[in-house]
């Protein structure tokens, strides 16, 4: 498949860039930080990084908010830190940016300054601090991105339960608009269908771009559980389908509109991402980690783990997790809405009422996404 | 010298990207190309170019309109006429393109997939078309951009004339905002100074990025006498001082602040150039080449070499020139008088007297710029 269609499919959908919500995106980031250092220092440790050559990185799905220099920040330091106490020179650090064309590179590089001036300072004792190259790239993942050979580490956030488009034969799924507990069993495998297609062609892709014993370090959505329909993973579309549903019983949106959308994302088991993994056979699976993240990415269920909290526990309410999960879910979602019900006036009514659907729901159930965090090398 | 520092002064002097005219630039492309071709085809005959790796492409100072792409589609559509006729594989293409950070990527990036499809169609007759990889390199290339011996042909358009920061030591230069006839002589050595220290950085930089045998092709506004307050380059500018002057004498902007403003340009002499690069050692120069071209880029004084023309001598008349060139120079000036004098206001009154003044004086006289370029080779 083409480049160049697969990203004409994206920007179809109306996506602009594959993570967009930054809090919850910080909270995964911190979560995650333990294993991405795991996974530098492992290939340091081996001697699988070059010392004299430049160190690829790369952001899968990098976006374009607060969180997309933090990564890049977070795994030089780790680099420089197992150099200081490895008596290596610095690398020269070579970071590529990916995301969907769409998504705002303008302002990375605006922030590029600030950025570089934080990073030397921090690295004061370094002489002049690391050298760096940055360079954006523009596509989707689902095709190739990069020079063969050329990518060290490879990180990406909530950005792999995208898929490259909304799989085809999904005319039954009718109310629903992502799989639910109602969907058609043909609807549940033209969704596998199309997470086996874009993440083999995701593997392959990576196989020629990660040098051998490079590593990947992927976070997505996903689920703990065999069923692709169930709640872990499909509630939180559930319930918009609700507040649709309950828009087109108003006569504010078609019926026929809301039958024929669906979300083009697949929140796939450890196992599912396990046999795509054996079947491309370039990637050893040196982890799969399942972690739950609240929906309210404000609300601290693993309160320990988190620096910088400026909330405390008695200050949520059932509807203030309402309204933060509606509005992490309308910097996903938005795009995707307007793109199909080609109007921008529904928008307010469709959150207004998802946001009562999901302050009632919360109030009586914990809820929970899941994120699987998959760490990978390159075969030898 | 930090790359930081250099952006932040790029940055300080209130410039956006380094060349920003449409219509001028389209001509100088069309003049230059068959320099670029030439370079090209050299570099394959001498089989100085990768058949199994990737090709390193460069464009600096690319800008973000209409010619960006314009320049990778022909220098990937010279190499794969030149694969068909040697009869090799075609390369995987790996194109950087470098601006400052505050050029606009999002909309060269927007435009990819139009322009990757013309690409494709144009290239049918080659299997399914280049392998093709692009990124943005935000920074000044008065700094290191890209990994070492990464590039094998550097492309550059009216960029290069365009100095790190205003020279220091500019103080009496009164009453002109550039180089002029009346300048003291310390403010010609300050200039000169500052173009020896940016283009021998530039040159040191490239050396450690474009590979053996690799070749460079920059055009840059230049002069061909000796003397640098020659008309030749400086009238355009002492044209702009003069609408500046009259409106301080109006008391429409202060004195001091056309005193204190000096544009950060140098347009080098052949003799100048080839003397920096000499010093720095790194390339062999294949060929300088000066070529004139009109102020008003929609005058075809080099009528029979242009291509698509939709204008006849005719409809040309002195105020249109005029009009043409104000606007033009607009492009390029008017983010860098916004930043000193601090008021968008007086941008219409600048320049509508600039028009004027060249309306004036094109009635009179030819008027041209002179265009430098350098074709170089990285010494093996």
């Amino acid at each position: 498949m083409e480049v160049s269609q697969v990203l004409h499919m994206n920007g179809g959908v109306g996506e602009t860039s594959y993570a967009n919500n930054s809090l919850l995106q910080q909270k995964v980031l911190t979560l995650t930080k333990p294993i991405r250092e795991e996974a530098i220092t492992k290939m340091y440790h081996q001697s699988m990084l070059p010392t004299t050559r430049g160190l690829g990185i790369a952001d899968l799905g990098c976006s374009s908010g607060p969180n997309t220099l933090s990564v890049v920040s977070e795994v030089i330091k780790t680099v420089e830190k197992l150099c200081q106490e490895l008596n290596h020179e610095s690398p020269e650090y070579q970071v590529f940016l990916n995301d969907l064309p769409r998504n705002d590179f303008n302002s990375i590089f605006r922030s590029l300054d600030n950025f570089k001036e934080k990073l030397n300072k921090e690295m004061a004792s370094r002489f002049n601090g690391p050298c760096f190259f940055l360079a954006g790239v523009p596509g989707s993942f689902y095709g190739r991105l990069f020079p063969p050979k050329s990518l060290h580490f490879v990180h990406s956030s909530y950005s792999l339960q995208w898929l490259s488009q909304v799989p085809e034969g999904l005319e039954n799924n009718k109310g629903n608009i992502y799989m639910a507990s109602t969907s058609p069993s043909n609807v549940l495998k033209a969704y596998y269908k199309q997470f086996q297609r874009d993440f083999s062609l995701f593997l392959e892709c990576r196989a020629r771009e990660v040098v051998e014993g490079g590593s990947m370090v992927l976070t997505f959505l996903g689920r703990k559980s065999d069923n692709p329909s169930s709640k872990e993973c499909c509630l939180i579309w559930e319930l918009m389908a609700k507040a649709l549903n309950y828009l087109a019983s108003k006569g504010i949106i078609k019926e026929e509109e809301v039958d024929s959308f669906n979300i083009p994302q697949y929140s796939p088991s450890p196992s599912e991402v396990e046999e795509e993994v054996l079947k491309e056979g370039s990637f050893e699976i040196n982890r799969i980690e399942v972690s739950p993240v609240s929906w309210d990415a404000t609300y601290h269920n693993d309160w320990n783990t988190m620096e910088n909290d400026e909330f405390s526990a008695s200050e949520i309410l059932a509807s203030d997790c309402g309204h933060n999960v509606a509005k992490c879910m309308r910097a996903v979602a938005e795009p995707l809405l307007i793109n199909h019900f080609g109007s921008e006036a529904i928008i307010e009514d469709v959150f207004k009422e998802y946001q009562e659907i999901l302050t009632h729901y919360m109030s009586k159930e914990k809820t929970e996404f899941i994120n699987v965090t998959l760490w990978m090398s390159r075969k030898v």
